[in-house]
């Protein structure tokens, strides 16, 4: 893997990544000239024991762009300015222009309530050049780079000494909020490790003191074995609809070893899980014959600077969509009680998504 | 308060609330003729330690009516059966004809993971028998007999010795997936304490535990004291934006003393807490002159038969707007890690709603 770290006009940083070297990068531009400089805090949540982050110049936008703007695209013309340079690169990641976190949020409101600095970091990850392709339609040494790159931000994030939690997601979709279809995802550094993770981490660790084993990894035995729910098995990664699922279309992928962080994995197992990926996205796809939103979230250990024998990185993709035609709102049960009901069984949608054929 | 309890023709329970006797009920409808036999199940998602319901059947609704048939509304024509009958009552409470949960739940699958048989109890509550109204629009003695069939349900709930959680909530608005505007909400059984206010209790009572009060009421004080976010201030109840809120237009809505249950509230409170609820929903809709979409969810104590001085009812608002016109979507941060994030400050949304004139 190539890279090369650069700086925008504004101050902020991009690094460009390649599977070759990086030659003939053009200037490195930004929408804005005036530096930005974020100042979001944190409010504890007393009731739900968590902090809320608040970034409120986010509404104080003047930069509003023309529909057909696209910030993502190398920029041709110095006139408008995006937030790509042009080169021979694959993959960009930049600094978030609003970001809802800073590494260096300083002097917090005084509330009744505990407030904190807003610390912590996000920024843009543009997975290719080309406007028109998807995540799923990349070749395989590209999304393989992807999930290389994704540990090399962690390891990176995790040695500001002031993260403790990094999770790449992409969200995909009108469905789910998106109106920028440039293929891209984002990456959220936390100074804590957020609610869901942590509670994956405590179900993870009393397994692991229980058994000695990584639960997931045990799981995804049980799986194999089983295999009515499998998308794909390679000799290092797996896709599959577990049992447990909360949307009607959820996906799990992951090695099948347990691993803690996305740095952590060897190039054969990047490859293998770069597979099950593109099989899962191109069944997406292929299920009804159109883009199939999702939220992809890839879990992985804490970088709190201890060893996770417990944790098993994977990712996890929720659909909004329940059939062809009919999202899965959540509402009461799900926002409000945090408890999920599914009017679909995991094994008759993985039946559905079994049957799509795919080949690349 | 007087009540009426019926029987469905398919054998679900219906009950008829009225500030004053109940006459003249015509035949108890049902869309159905076959009795309603549910039998969902619950798996245990191992990686969030939490529970997930399946009702596969509900996928398979043979019941297609067309896009102007109101099932809510009080049943004229035999022909065209709705789930009401007509009669001088105000307030309906009836079976969920395809319920998530089922008292009477039972065999689960097998799995490789632990299932149980998917006990609970879903019901509809129509607010009133006027198709064109809204819960914010009704009078004031008709919004405090809701609070108390509310807390009359969940006694009754509770008393079936399988029920450790009452939630009643609203849906409100196609942006939240309420297809279906005649004015209701619904209520969710549980037989444990899900996931959102078993933490919530968590977090009382080790509140209550250090300081000997409830967490709610201290803060509520700190509220009522700073006065800035308030929308609402009688002598038994609040409404305000709670300086934690995750949403823009996040409300919060309780009494200012602490009281486990909506069924342990004095008629003055209710009368109280029913004003406190008309101002915010006629505010709501009078800060655009729309109707405002929500989720509104009322916690209160488990009914696991101990004493909870620790808990302190209350409503949440959750609106899916961040301004007129864009959504706040949950994605990336929000359902996948659990951290919300903000860009505006309750601070700056109590003015915008302060600012909304509300008589009544």
């Amino acid at each position: 893997m190539y890279q090369l770290e650069l700086t925008k006009p504004d101050g902020r940083r991009i690094t460009l990544f390649g599977r070759r070297e990086i030659a003939q990068v053009g200037a490195v531009p930004s929408p804005r000239s005036e530096p930005v400089r974020p100042n979001p805090h944190y409010r504890w949540h007393p009731l739900r024991g968590e902090w809320v982050a608040y970034a409120a110049y986010r509404q104080d936008r003047t930069f509003l762009p023309p529909p057909e703007y696209n910030p993502l695209r190398p920029c041709t013309d110095p006139a408008n300015p995006t937030e790509l340079p042009t080169g021979e690169y694959d993959i960009a990641v930049f600094d978030n222009l609003f970001p809802t976190l800073a590494l260096d949020a300083h002097d917090p409101p005084h509330l009744q309530i505990e407030t904190h600095a807003g610390i912590g970091h996000c920024e843009v990850v543009v997975f290719t050049q080309d406007s028109r392709t998807s995540l799923g339609n990349l070749p395989l040494d590209h999304i393989a780079l992807l999930i290389e790159v994704w540990g090399e931000r962690t390891q990176k994030l995790a040695q500001t000494g002031k993260i403790h939690y990094v999770l790449p997601f992409e969200n995909r979709g009108v469905e789910v909020g998106v109106t920028l279809h440039h293929p891209h995802g984002q990456i959220y550094a936390y100074p804590f490790v957020p609610p869901v993770p942590k509670r994956m981490n405590e179900m993870e660790a009393a397994y692991c003191r229980a058994h000695g084993r990584a639960l997931l990894q045990d799981l995804i035995a049980q799986e194999l074995r089983g295999q009515s729910r499998v998308l794909y098995e390679g000799a290092h990664a797996i896709a599959f609809l577990p049992p447990w699922a909360r949307y009607p279309y959820e996906v799990w992928v992951a090695p099948k070893q347990a691993r803690a962080h996305l740095f952590d994995l060897s190039e054969d197992e990047r490859v293998d899980l770069a597979t099950a990926l593109k099989t899962v996205l191109m069944k997406y796809d292929g299920l009804w014959q159109k883009p199939f939103p999702y939220i992809m979230a890839w879990y992985q250990a804490p970088t709190d600077g201890v060893a996770h024998p417990e944790s098993h990185l994977h990712a996890e993709f929720y659909p909004p969509y329940r059939t062809r035609e009919k999202l899965k709102y959540l509402a009461g049960t799900e926002i409000a009680a945090g408890m999920f009901a599914s009017d679909a069984l995991p094994e008759d949608k993985a039946k559905e998504l079994q049957a799509v054929q795919v080949r690349f």
